[in-house]
């Protein structure tokens, strides 16, 4: 069997080393720290730095291809990595796209992809002249960003002003005045197939996604389609291997917009590992090593849900004794911890529930919520 | 989060290290090889020996709780371990009973639970006098015996003679002319909490279990009730902690008949991994951890089925090929490789299908049998 090596040692490459178990393929993991969240339960570590071409290179020795849970490794260090042979997936003529926000817009709208209205700024005259007088603005750094951080909401040109002092590289975009948050996630392979899981509900709070709906609910049959299509051309014309996660906007009017694409296992797709046939971190796996892809057909019976929730780290870092009473309130809920510190607001795990005949959507989100505001708070009814 | 080590690093072990991931439990494995099943995709491996009490303590020492992957750790040391105040589950008052298959008849009997008609045997003259001239008589080893190995069907004295040669201690029991094999699989907490999975049936070839169809087809609902009942009642009366699997015939009259006792992860329960809401492996881990118990139930809707094939080797040790081959002719199996070397007739992993609306369980069996026969011979056709 071929072994696939992850650069990153985060909770993706933790559960992507879970999939891999059953897969059968050696997973190798490159992380900065022997206590990081897949190095904690991954056979193969070796320890280094995502922005050293040597550990990288080193790493990649032992491995048959390698691929990435972040997008963090800088442009140079990858094609270096291609030129030496080494296979990337996704390689680094994709990865641009999700490192450089300003190339993803410019390469996205010549292809005629939906997406807000954006321009560079470099000044606060340029991001008033954006605006046209309709605030909020979107400001997000051209490179860079991750989980809301690198996003800031203007409401007005001296908020925007305080953004442009912190000196990165700016695209302002238009404020989407959105019905909701949606996210179309599908892999694609290096011989080209390609396969779409059913386009999810997501819901964020402060930047950060809290909750995630599978289908989303309600979703227009064509809007579905038209975004699962969409996904899959993007993966086709920008040359993903491996997972796309396209972050999309359902405009008030109905119309879709692209918002965000990540290529990786994304938290949007957290929901798959028992709420669709094969798990999104076992397609990952499959699209990098070039294997046929698996079904992403969900596991709950037609008309029903699957319903996922972000675990946050709350004040108290011993969660232990608040696990206990989440599992004997509800023994469905399915909780995924991530091995790490529990620090203010921080990721440390999610939980799944996957609904059953008779199951009504809002009470599995609200049994989701309340297992995850448990563990948080110590109480049901936190956030 | 506590620790629990499994002693034992088989294909057991391998697939309770990917159940820890999502728990956050620490899971260790102390294994004979670092080529072994669970060794090759475990953080925490330990080296040593089964039959060594220093080598089980000194493992002992990095657990709050050790538990096994097999029955083969000696009475003395299970005992010896006790004594010096680490946690056991199963304990060995319980494990007593898989490891000794006279104690095991004589205490169910005790009970008042039904099992084949029986006696110690010590000569081909006392096989001759169990069987009261109806032949075949079931011989077994009263120690040992894994997987059809150290039990044999005698068609007549002769026969029998030449197991009675091998010089172990054996047990004689009535052949069950059965309609077909079941497991009720149960788990149960050292707080005494019991979970009961569908009983599955089960079907065995050469002594080695094949494939498993979870819920039992067309089972009578008392029959299913009865066996649920009377594992979780061996359970209670035997202290297990863990789970315990009741392997049952279903006699041509409808009795039900207890054949052998496993408490571990066991092959009829494979199929919980994706088939359950919890699968057999977390729900060990709980119990084991004393954590309340997961749902049992099944993840298919009511009157759907998941099937459960073994993958046993061929005669080509490169199975990958033939992998590719499964994975694109039907992309809603998943296959599980435990990593081990391909021997012939060696189980090297098993596959499942989950099925959905309107998938006939006649139709699901032949989808499982044709991936595991593919990959078993690179035929469809095989066995």
């Amino acid at each position: 069997m071929p072994a696939v090596g992850m650069v990153g040692g985060g909770q993706l490459a933790r559960m992507t080393a879970a999939a891999a178990v059953g897969l059968g393929a050696t997973f190798r993991v490159l992380a900065e720290s022997p206590t990081e969240s897949a190095a904690l339960v991954t056979r193969n570590v070796a320890l280094g730095s995502r922005l050293s071409l040597s550990d990288i290179s080193s790493f990649a020795t032992e491995c048959d291809v390698i691929t990435f849970d972040h997008e963090h490794v800088p442009g140079d260090i990858l094609a270096d990595l291609e030129s030496a042979g080494v296979l990337v997936r996704p390689g680094s003529a994709a990865l641009r796209y999700t490192q450089d926000k300003l190339a993803m817009r410019d390469r996205l709208s010549t292809l005629g992809v939906p997406c807000p209205r954006y321009a560079q700024v470099a000044s606060v005259a340029d991001v008033v002249e954006f605006a046209r007088g309709s605030w909020p603005v979107v400001l997000k750094s051209v490179s860079g960003g991750y989980d809301g951080r690198g996003v800031w909401v203007c409401e007005s040109a001296a908020e925007a002003e305080e953004v442009v002092g912190h000196g990165v590289a700016l695209l302002a975009e238009e404020f989407v005045p959105f019905r909701r948050e949606l996210a179309a996630l599908v892999a694609r392979s290096p011989s080209g197939q390609g396969a779409a899981y059913p386009v999810v509900q997501t819901v964020q709070l402060d930047g950060i996604c809290r909750e995630v709906i599978a289908p989303a609910p309600g979703l227009d049959p064509d809007t579905a389609v038209e975004a699962e299509a969409l996904a899959l051309r993007i993966a086709a014309e920008l040359g993903v291997t491996g997972l796309l996660a396209v972050e999309l906007f359902e405009a008030r009017n109905g119309r879709l917009l692209v918002n965000e694409l990540a290529m990786r296992p994304h938290n949007s797709g957290h929901w798959t590992i028992e709420g669709a046939r094969t798990s999104q971190f076992e397609q990952h796996l499959r699209a990098v090593l070039d294997l046929p892809l698996g079904s992403c057909a969900p596991a709950a019976s037609s008309g029903q849900f699957t319903v996922m929730a972000n675990l946050l780290g709350g004040t108290d870092p011993d969660v232990f004794d608040r696990y206990l009473h989440v599992m004997a309130a509800d023994p469905a809920v399915k909780v995924h911890f991530y091995g790490k510190e529990v620090r203010l607001g921080r990721k440390i795990g999610h939980v799944t529930i996957v609904g059953g005949p008779g199951d009504d959507v809002e009470e599995l989100r609200d049994r989701a919520r309340r297992a995850a505001s448990y563990l948080r708070w110590g109480t049901e009814d936190g956030d």
